[in-house]
């Protein structure tokens, strides 16, 4: 194992780009992040224990991540190119083959440059809603071009391991491609299906369940982000678009027609895809068994749960609060071992708490 | 305020079913819980503290709840309204017309019967899963039809209201014409898309991030169930399925053409319809503040945090725990109204536990 470049830039102070900074101060890197806005900036250094600085201070980096919005990935790199004959660059980028030939009408044969993609993120932005270990077992993608030498590809790799990230190799078509369908369409998908809640009477939409707002959540996304995205793998993700389109036309006409067993094999198919992904939501693991308890609403109350469930050496697995703002009590669902159910039972009848069996 | 009807059956002992059971025993009724599989209506009333009964046992309610399938509702239905002259009936299907046409085809101008949809659930099925409490402040639709009389209407209201839900009255046909957009559509679009990942080489689908696992949750749902939903509402959403199938067709070829402010258009149009949802997850109450804390992952660890939150007097509006299977430490999010943050920051330092600012 390689210790990997000991000075690490970062430009861009985003989410993707403070995790980064922070895990790599974690990692003993000496570590400057740069950001056109000093503020963001500012706030990425104290939380991670980075150095603030300008563009210019990047030329003292072993290896720069560049952690920018799409459309401005090429001319960054370029520029960082520029900065010193030795400094290798990588990205963070979701789209991988179109802002390569960018770079590459930029600055001809880029050795120095390695296209990566973390595969990680937050329903929150900005650098307040970084996390040291938010690339913690997070597929990270690799994809070295014609002219990417070793050297620069192991740079970018070392960032990868010291996120403590999965490295996986790609060719930045082939990137594209998968991405095309299992990260940018599902978001142009939530943001159509979004779209046709506007021809609702707005009082109407207030009769949608948790179906919904996870369907649709993507739809609060930054829609200047996903622009650049999705031009920059068009080729990829209008194919993409077009099969879905083509199958839910053909899905309403399976419905249309009343037809049971065509209707039944779109739900059979979804749920066969479904299956296929790692770490579904509600895919417990199979010794894990969810109870739910239910709380009052006041201070402690959760901790006075917690403390009965701990001192009985059981470990929640898991822990979800349904609590709605205006409700007066809250429901906590304590995931355990199924070993531990027994322990759980006896202890939440102790405690005064309700329990199911 | 009517105290309702004294003696309540209830047909159907899933997690719908069984939580109103639970429900309206919790209320103070006295509630009698059948179902074709003997063991689910033992297990319902076991942890609702109903009695279990046989069909017949019903002839002794004042209102029977029929929460089966949508394909067996009217044939239930019917049945009910045989076996005495004044028991009244009312549903929880997900469609209303086409289930009312086909009762008022067995027994014409059925006074006795009125639609009803609670708009509540959970990822999870079966009597295990259900709450005494899963329909508070939700959307509970009433939708009497033509021959619907007023007490039976009264009655069918009684039951929502001792559920703790929102009572909304609709004909059935707008019922079904919003519930086609609002929860039919999203989960076909769900199972269309999550059908489409069979297309990829399994292991590509491991880079897919937590966007498509929340997009395509609802394809987890159980096929049979849903297509008897789509058939039974087939008019409303074929209209819908086609109007997704042209604005994701739209969307496929502004993104060919790169046409920014065409892509840009749809995902402005889908972030206006997603900030119309109610309690979007994501969308804070606004004085409430996150703080991830890395926690290390043994007994105890857990309560340890929050008995020292609550020592301090701190309420935790709400907490989850981000924690896969094979890592060593979790972290856990702490949401506090901001007005406790300097107090949670002490507590953390004090604590030994790893503050961001």
């Amino acid at each position: 194992v390689s210790d990997g470049p000991a000075r690490i830039g970062v430009v861009g102070a985003g989410l993707i780009g403070t995790s980064i900074t922070w895990a790599a101060r974690r990692a003993g890197r000496d570590v400057v992040v740069v950001d056109r806005d000093p503020a963001r900036a500012r706030t990425a250094a104290a939380i991670s224990g980075a150095r603030q600085g300008m563009f210019a201070d990047l030329a003292g980096c072993d290896h720069v991540v560049v952690a920018t919005p799409t459309p401005v990935i090429a001319p960054v790199v370029a520029e960082l190119l520029d900065l010193t004959p030795d400094l290798t660059v990588s990205d963070v980028g979701s789209v991988k083959a179109d802002v390569l030939l960018e770079i590459e009408s930029l600055r001809p044969h880029p050795s120095r440059f390695c296209g990566a993609h973390p595969i990680a993120g937050s329903e929150r932005s900005g650098p307040t809603a970084a996390r040291p270990d938010l690339f913690h077992h997070a597929p990270w993608v690799l994809c070295p071009g014609p002219s990417t030498a070793a050297a620069t590809l192991a740079a970018a790799e070392d960032v990868a391991r010291l996120c403590g990230a999965r490295v996986t190799r790609l060719s930045p078509d082939e990137h594209d491609r998968v991405l095309a369908t299992v990260s940018h369409l599902p978001q142009l998908v939530a943001s159509a299906l979004a779209g046709l809640l506007l021809e609702l009477e707005p009082r109407r939409v207030a009769l949608a369940g948790t179906g919904l707002r996870d369907t649709v959540r993507l739809a609060g996304s930054d829609p200047e982000l996903w622009t650049g995205i999705a031009v920059a793998n068009r080729v990829w993700l209008a194919a993409a678009l077009d099969r879905l389109a083509e199958r839910v036309r053909a899905t309403a006409s399976a419905v249309a027609a009343a037809d049971a067993a065509g209707i039944a094999a779109v739900l059979e198919a979804g749920r066969a895809g479904w299956a296929l992904l790692p770490g579904k939501p509600g895919g417990r693991t199979p010794d894990w068994e969810p109870v739910p308890v239910v709380l009052a609403d006041r201070p402690g109350e959760l901790a006075r749960l917690l403390a009965a469930v701990g001192s009985a050496g059981i470990n929640v697995e898991d822990l979800r609060i349904d609590h709605a703002p205006d409700q007066p009590a809250g429901v906590v669902e304590l995931v355990v071992e199924r070993s531990a159910l027994p322990r759980l039972h006896e202890v939440l009848a102790a405690g005064g708490w309700a329990d199911l069996e």
